[in-house]
């Protein structure tokens, strides 16, 4: 027997206008009555499996010991696999299609101990149709992991080396640019960047150039000025600045305003920041704002 | 005394913009706090009872054994009345407004025991106005029943008979046509007919004929050719499809893509089936596209 | 060591389409695992303490005793408190920024008892940025309130008196008028205003004219005519009526539509209540509608 677990995490694409999740949170309930379960979010857009992973890996280090499941699954009812993984000495299972949906949450807490592929039919439901992988495979594998199923029974081992990898975008850093993607927006506005703090150069200082522009837009994008700032309330009104925000990324935020609808930056646009006078000096810096001089 | 539940599956179109839902499981926590709760959905559109009649019977074989409450209730304050009915020989007690939101799944489950209407005000709470009977009698009788009141003690017992009943279409099926119903869009897109797999006659083959025409609309609609396939992945780009879905109930797909959208089909359009030549014949296939025909 | 608590009342501004609230729920898990987390509401307009402070007073007297976390901080980052305030002699704990967003509702559970605020760093999480408060302060906060940490060890104690005030509008009443504010549309469109049954003069009958602007609107706004009604069921089709709702409060409907969109009526709406005759009288009433007259 493995070890019995308390708490499972359920992140997906299903939304809550649907009875997907409450369905799912049935089956578990029905096999393992004593767990909990912690909904991540289910408002990640319909298959966009890189926004899941990114959601999933900014929640992992604070998700409790358990079963984690992320369900983003443009591909159920393909061959790709249905996979359990286990991190951190066993104190967590991930569950999920194996699509790269898990593989950047995996990386952070410390990479892939054992693995499985999820085809022990004993610990699945019988499905009336092929679509709903989440009720019929990942819930039920879930359950089974609280209650002390180990892992292997649930299906055959897999290597960890072959399991899909997680598409992150790394950033270009140089002297002079830094081309930087956004990640992720929040409900506020919020742009996370695929860069921390220290990956900007110190020579850049405190007021940088932003360059924003949509992948197959060959236009040059549009340009701000940018703030580097400690907190939103260093941030003067109408000004967009760079914070580190709360997974230790920077970010382009705006003071109780959304700097994503300001700026009409959408995930995956590229971002370059860039020192103010070389970014100046190209003579495109469009509808510049207002700077809090008093944070230099 | 009766039976103690320990899990309470919830119901409603009351969405989660509002206090409402946690104002539901606060009076449940107060009275019944060793009782779960399950939500299955709040998005079901405003007083819209088949749409809710409908999720909750798809989630009904799923949903773990205790109180099932369900509130789409337009009728909330009129002479309507408020009922409990047990299943399954009291394995579950349906709970909500009479007015055909829970016909359906107590159909599924076997059909109605014992039932009463929630007349006993000492087991509701006093209100301040006559509005919110989700917090006010639903709440307090799905807490009371798990903490083993018995279903006698809620309120006058009412022959299971006269509940009443659900209004889901029936198809109308013959030789050469099928005349079915969109019942259900989900968050994908994907549209649920209410026709099973073997409603539709053989001789129809593997590429049908659909006309999609909304209830009031004389202009005959839109057509469209659909492939069957066994799984989201056997469909082309581009294609649409009909697929048996996770309830076992025909499905209009589309592989990644809304097929909701790109047909214009409403929950309540009729779906006119027909074997393909028939249909082609008629002259009137708009956007055919392209079939997979490698599935044939 | 203080009182043990079993339940978490969770509101915020967080939307769930991040993994905002599921960090936090996260969290509390790991921290206080024998707590349940009830979400009140997590669908407050971002940056909106006004309705984060009404949704909170219309829920109290409904949660279960316990913490109650209430996050809508438009404040996050700057100096405002972050407290922790005891009511009903311990019996609940309210945790949030102090910006009024608990004042109402405090209010209504009879008056502060102690307070602190929350600077005591052993009880929070080391934060990568500066702008989670809900994961680093207000979380830990709570969970360590269920696991028995008295409220005094969670920081410095707090004057009740000098807590950021609610801002809670109150109506102007007089013989001929009254002077009201929307407080709150729900999602089917019933707007509540900031005044109960009681509140209208006995003088103005059962049918009313109400006059509704915008805060900046200079052109009189728009009049309707309203019935006084004791249910929705009471409501003729397609009229506007004055119900009690399920808060005890005066609030605009119609029977299953939306009075709110067909007023055109915002949160913070001006709504001017007179009787019928001095309304008609000033020859501004526009779109009069049928008025159920069996009513009177």
């Amino acid at each position: 027997m493995g070890r019995r677990y308390d708490t499972i995490s359920f992140l997906s694409d299903y939304g809550t206008d649907d009875e997907f999740v409450g369905v799912v949170k049935s089956v578990i309930r029905d096999l393992a009555p004593h767990a909990t379960v912690i909904d991540l979010t289910h408002g990640i857009k319909p298959f966009d499996v890189r926004a899941g992973s990114l959601a999933l890996a900014r929640s992992i280090s604070y998700v409790a010991s358990g079963v984690i499941v992320a369900v983003v699954d443009p591909g159920v009812g393909t061959a790709r696999r249905a996979i359990a993984v286990e991190v951190a000495d066993g104190e967590g299972v991930l569950v999920g299609p194996d699509n790269g949906v898990l593989a950047p949450a995996v990386a952070m807490a410390g990479g892939a101990g054992r693995a499985v592929s999820l085809t022990n039919l004993e610990y699945q439901l019988e499905a009336p149709g092929t679509t709903f992988d989440g009720r019929d495979v990942f819930a039920p594998a879930a359950a089974h992991l609280c209650n002390g199923v180990d892992l292997y029974d649930l299906g055959e081992p897999v290597d960890a080396d072959v399991l899909f990898p997680g598409l992150v975008p790394l950033p270009q850093i140089d002297d002079s640019t830094v081309i930087a993607q956004a990640l992720w927006t929040d409900r506020f506005g919020n742009v996370q960047l695929n860069v921390g703090p220290d990956d900007l150069p110190a020579t850049f200082g405190d007021v940088v150039g932003l360059r924003i522009s949509a992948p197959a837009d060959a236009s040059g994008g549009t340009s701000r000025v940018a703030t580097r700032a400690s907190s939103f309330a260093a941030v003067g009104a109408g000004a967009v600045a760079l914070v580190v925000d709360a997974n230790g990324m920077l970010a382009i935020v705006m003071n109780q305003r959304s700097a994503a609808e300001e700026l009409g930056v959408d995930d995956g646009d590229q971002v370059v920041i860039s020192p103010l006078d070389d970014d100046a000096a190209g003579g495109d810096v469009v509808a510049p704002v207002s700077v809090d001089l008093t944070r230099r």
